[in-house]
């Protein structure tokens, strides 16, 4: 609302009846009832643009963006798959691009990958003159998230379990969400206009050899048990390019920050890296500096490589439309 | 030409009659011969484009740039201040804006800058919500620069001279060389669509409290000795949002290297941290990814900042041309 957008309608299976206002803690009415009559309340809106937030994958969200479309409105979603699902989920792309085209609108995913994971890396390599290797290292605290992404991140189990379970070819409890860094890679792979190969998944426990407090586990992780997991995405390109990308979501210990830290190595060799990256607030105001350009860009599903720089915008958004 | 680019002429003052394959040590004849005929290998040329690289001023470039804009070439330079010249040389940079629009052309100023001190940085602003300042430090190693660098920056006199010289307003060396990183800020300035208010420039002797060895100086510099500068821009702008920015050129010790860094602050703040950013090779690798994006642009003056996101070209230039 600071960036001048009016927040016209909203929809959950949550808060139902309630006002937006009350909810999101603004202090005051927007009187917005919250519905959780999405066709109703898309029959109506006179929005241009919907914010979808719910999932990772393209297929839990799929059915909410397709009616926003045909709605004709613009989407924005956080989804991490929708930065880039040509590859991970190629029919349900090409139908989200179909639908977009149809109803002249834009479909786009956004969020702290835009800048962080994909087009400073790319913009980077802009002083490349050739690159052999592009190489992240992406770390976040489990301790500052809720309980079940401790979960999700099997923290506090035994190393050998979870050990048997990788040999065995088993799904951990992340199953998919871990999605995000292939996402990001696939992202600047489309951006510098290579082709994927193949794409190879590790992952592995992460294990300390002393104890560790958990706030999230209110409690103590003993040593040799696990305090998070290494995720690491590879992915070879027919032009001999490596990409890989390695995510680290830990218990920390007292000391450690969060860091995003990248090599694009060939000539010349170059490293850039943030300290305290804003994982949180990031997002949302990537989302919303990202409006404009949704807005902007031509219909069908448009993925962040392709869409303009991403700046702040200063001003209110309006100013910002073409 | 590792990039496809086929080189037709080459203009100097140095070297005339000589085959540019020699003078570039490219291990075989380019069968291009110097000339220092500007008038006559410009009347004649089959080039896209000219890549100047002269000097830092526009007023130095100035006849050397019109010139071609007049042949009806595309001209891209190392000029640092033709990274943004509107406000340090305005009528200049109207008179190329003007001659370039009118031959149909484009003119553009890049280099190290484009990336790691405008177009980086502005791009994670992008998950600003609120900017109060940008800050940056780029530091570099006057024992890695030709001797003539070392006495720009007053390296190895007598800092009680240097401070008087600057309390006098007395010119240093390095006059008006050191225009680098106030075009960053106004590329960044330009580039956010912020208006400039007050621009202040303060220069501050570097000394050490013991000796230190100079290779530049073939000898050692004496404790309290300038071993180099602090250059710092600062600029206010019509929105309330500081840019400030410290250039450090001076003798390392062992163990420093290069770093280029900034901080967005404001909510929430961000950091980004180069080590060793590529200053020579960089340079040459970013101009050359720039040449499908100055051959592309709209014809006149046209700055980084408005230029789209560089990123390496991989294949050959002719592949990125509209």
């Amino acid at each position: 609302m600071e960036k001048g957008v009016i927040i016209t309608d909203a929809i959950d299976v949550k808060n139902v009846g309630e006002d937006l206002g009350d909810v999101i803690g603004a202090g005051r009415k927007l009187n917005v009832i919250i519905s959780d009559d999405a066709d109703s309340v898309l029959a109506e809106t006179g929005a241009d643009i919907a914010l979808v937030a719910i999932a990772t994958s393209l297929d839990t969200i799929f059915p909410h963006v397709k009616k926003c479309l045909e709605a004709g409105l613009n989407v924005i979603t956080t989804s991490e798959e929708a930065s880039y699902a040509w590859t991970s989920s190629p029919g349900l792309a090409a139908k989200l691009d179909r639908i977009a085209k149809e109803n002249g609108v834009t479909f786009t995913g956004s969020g702290m990958q835009d800048v962080f994971w994909a087009n400073m890396v790319t913009n980077l390599t802009g002083a490349s003159h050739r690159i052999d290797s592009i190489e992240g290292q992406v770390s976040i605290n489990i301790d500052k998230f809720p309980a079940f992404v401790a979960d999700y991140y099997v923290v506090g189990r035994k190393a050998a379990d979870i050990r048997e379970m990788i040999e065995n070819g088993e799904k951990l409890p992340i199953g998919d969400e871990v999605v995000c860094l292939r996402m990001d890679l696939e992202n600047q792979i489309s951006d510098l206009g290579l082709t994927t190969k193949s794409i190879k998944e590790m992952v592995e426990p992460i294990i300390l050899d002393h104890d560790i407090k958990s706030k999230v586990l209110k409690g103590t992780i003993p040593a040799g048990d696990v305090i998070g997991l290494d995720n690491t995405i590879e992915i070879e390109t027919e032009e001999g390019i490596l990409f890989r990308a390695m995510q680290t979501a830990k218990v920390y210990q007292p000391d450690e920050i969060d860091i995003n830290e990248w090599w694009i190595k060939g000539e010349p060799n170059i490293h850039v890296r943030n300290d305290n990256p804003p994982t949180l607030l990031g997002t949302s105001s990537q989302i919303v500096n990202r409006i404009p350009d949704v807005i902007n860009a031509e219909p069908g599903y448009v993925t962040i490589d392709q869409l303009p720089k991403l700046t702040c915008k200063i001003r209110s958004l309006e100013h910002y439309l073409k």
